[in-house]
């Protein structure tokens, strides 16, 4: 902190820099008006919970103008002196700005306001779109993906104005409202408005730590390609006794296919699909196995007594740092109660990659192509689609100075050190961000793993809730310090 | 016939042996009274056929029961001394004995009085259960399968009773009302009554002829057994990012399961399938090349560009003679629109066997259940239920003189040697009587294979029913010179 002070010291911004200077007297200021300002704070993320802001569901439309015209309002409230609703094909992108200073790095936090859709209905403890608080938690649909993990940095920016006057780095929003449904009108807004949503950093305000106990930071995540395959037959479903012998039943075609495509132990067999795979290093494996993972209650939660994959691998550098290949679904021919003796006219599967550096999705969709297309079966039609979006591989440089403010800033509000990890699934928007704005997307999200997600009975711990915004208020000020990259400002 | 004529002469059956003796005078007889009773034959049928006995529906079992009395009032009428309904568990059988004389054969006819269902029903050009009568066919549920097939030789006896007084063979009726849902009550009865359904030869008046131009018997079918995989891993569906590449997928343990089972050419791996196959003689393979199979037709009609199947084989052969394994269906994860990048918790499929001589579907259940226990897929349970009812293959000796008589009989109406054929299907009955009553069951039926069979449209050639008649009257007369079983009369 020190060495930005002198820096800001001759300048305009007065505020800010008695801030900097003062921090460790003014940040227990900060966290006592955090404090203070708790129930208002939980007001506002009930009201933001009532909007039923279901992206998947056209009939939601106008519930996603009120919850993007919501955040805007409280982004205005926040006093940022820009805040746009940029219209879209689809759902709205808000967009905020608070520019304090040139020589002040700039930080963009990424966030949405859709929420998945609420079914099974009936399985909520109370209605989905009615916050409710108990036990220490508020439960909602959102409460934690993503309107209360987004709730957190503005509410420590609040904090932070009313204690300083202003941020100690240059801030930007971008929330979408698509991020549920694949965020189909992002990569055009960010391709056209690359300047004005230039930065130093990019801050994910959405996701979770490893436990309710353990701060993690999260660097990497796999990549995806999912495919459609098709297999066709006669004209239409045949007897299996008048024709069984004479034609290619299309389902013995599809699971010769894939049997040869996967192995049951989940060795991927498409030629080349490993070549570009980087080797996990000697330190990145110690580092894997030092981590607290139990695999005793892993298998537990899933309900399987054994786990396997590809050999040579732990669990977690099979499910965070090695590809795979999942059938997603198949289906043909006859699946009702009882016997119908039927020879289908057709098969059909679908399946997924996850991807790891440094694979490339349309490398993948050739490799697939080319596997299938080299495949003779008699009489069958055999075609292979690529199926909507794909997503690249991402993983930040573990010596990234965004990663030591971020751990800086989890140290002092959990008393330890946050882990680094890693996520089998997968951000599509960390890469999108890094390639169309050039900037690294540091993931600061206060959920669990147990927060029930997408799922009936969402909820999001207030404690969490709470040491979110402790953390996002010291993560602000320890960015001040980030270096400034040539896009940045 | 003049053997008989001897042997008859003496006995009190004067009508009988009268008619023996002048056959040739009185078959013109009774052609001609088939053809003055025509219109009140097909006004019968209709009747029959406007009784909606659809046996796989629930709601329809008063109608089952009305089908059931209406055959037998039916045949009550034919003349036949003794005529009874059975009480099952499920749809009553009906019985009816017309006992000549204990020198004569006896001869029982088997029929089936309930239907298929009628959807998709917006399909019918006219109402299903109301026949109509258009272009020389008449269009109903049932129509062929077995409505008319079934009135066949009912209206065949009526015509010998007119003219000869009594038929030239002792006759049983046995009519079932649960063909179309597996016979589940027939065991028990025939079982039950072995001494009452005795007879020298069983004759299905159910079934077709090759084709409209082609009179042929059918003296053999496959066998079968079906089964069904489940396979089960986790406990829910899982997130194939978080989970992908820890677990195995249930849909890969299933496919390479399946595809180790059979090759997508039909050739099947399990241990032992093939050991009690009787080949084909050199002769049979010769009857079988010879036979008016016209392949390109064949692939017209199911829209394939190619054949496929077991090396080494015909067409024919590999459906009348080879045993197939047969998927029949598969499901498990995600089959809708789009994307759901899941890892099932389950997949299962059904396949199902046809067996030839001399398989034995219990044989078959030992193997399938050996090769799944001989298996191990980590972290996953794989089991093999048999499905609900299974049949034996059935091969009537071709030099059977049932065979003969049905030839001549054929010939004498058709002016040509009927072709001796195969099904690939499976005809459970055949193997029960056989089994159960020790008698053959000779397939004697007037549909073709084009007359939409169990689907919208179902239709019968009047030209067939006609034919069917004189055919049946033929095969009576025929039959005479059976020679007596020992459980026979």
């Amino acid at each position: 902190v020190e060495d930005r002070i002198g820096l800001l010291m001759g300048e305009k911004k007065h505020n800010v820099s008695l801030c900097l200077g003062r921090i460790l007297v003014e940040l227990d200021k900060i966290d006592d008006f955090v404090t203070a300002a708790r129930a208002d704070n939980l007001e506002q993320l009930q009201a933001f919970l009532r909007i039923p802001s279901v992206s998947t569901l056209p009939h939601h439309r106008e519930d996603m103008i009120r919850a993007a015209d919501w955040i805007a309002a409280r982004l205005r409230k926040l006093g940022l002196p820009e805040v746009r609703v940029i219209s879209t094909k689809g759902n709205p992108i808000v967009f905020a700005d608070w520019h304090v200073d040139r020589s002040l790095p700039t930080v963009i936090v990424y966030g949405h306001y859709d929420v998945q859709p609420i079914d099974p209905t009936a399985l909520w403890d109370s209605p989905p779109f009615e916050p409710s608080m108990r036990d220490g938690r508020i439960y909602a649909r959102g409460a934690k993906d993503d309107k209360g993990n987004l709730m957190i940095p503005i509410v420590a920016l609040d904090a932070i104005r009313h204690v300083c006057g202003l941020p100690p780095v240059n801030v930007k929003f971008l929330i979408e409202g698509e991020e549920e449904v694949g965020s189909p009108s992002l990569l055009d807004v960010l391709s056209n408005h690359r300047r004005l949503l230039s930065a130093d950093l990019a801050v994910c305000a959405d996701g979770s730590m490893w436990s309710v106990d353990t701060p993690s930071l999260t660097v990497g995540s796999r990549g995806l390609v999912a495919f459609q395959i098709d297999v066709l037959g006669p004209t239409s479903d045949l007897h299996s006794g008048h024709f069984g012998g004479a034609v290619t039943n299309p389902i013995h075609g599809l699971v010769a296919t894939l049997s040869e495509m996967v192995s049951p132990k989940g060795k991927v067999k498409i030629a080349g699909f490993y070549e570009n795979v980087v080797d996990l290093s000697a330190s990145e494996r110690r580092h894997f196995a030092s981590l607290p993972f139990d695999e005793k209650a892993f298998k537990a939660r899933i309900g399987v007594t054994e786990l396997s994959g590809e050999e040579g691998f732990t669990t977690l550098e099979r499910i965070w740092a090695r590809p795979t290949l999942e059938i997603n679904g198949i289906w043909g021919g006859f699946e009702a109660e009882g016997i119908k003796t039927v020879l289908p006219a057709s098969a059909h599967a679908k399946f997924s990659c996850r991807l790891v550096p440094n694979q490339d999705p349309g490398h993948i969709v050739d490799l697939v192509n080319n596997y299938v297309r080299s495949r003779r079966l008699p009489g069958l039609e055999v075609t292979v689609g690529h199926l909507q979006w794909s997503a690249r591989p991402y993983l930040m440089p573990t010596d990234h100075p965004g990663l030591s403010a971020a751990r800086r800033a989890l140290e002092g509000v959990y008393n330890q050190q946050p882990i680094l990890v890693r996520t089998g699934g997968t951000l599509p928007i960390a890469d999108l961000l890094r390639r169309e704005l050039g900037v690294w997307l540091l993931f600061f999200g206060f959920g669990e793993p147990d927060n029930k997600t997408h799922s009936p009975n969402e909820f999001m711990r207030l404690e969490s809730f709470d040491r979110g915004i402790r953390a996002y208020v010291r993560l602000f000020f320890e960015l001040a310090k980030l270096p400034l990259s040539s896009s940045g400002g």
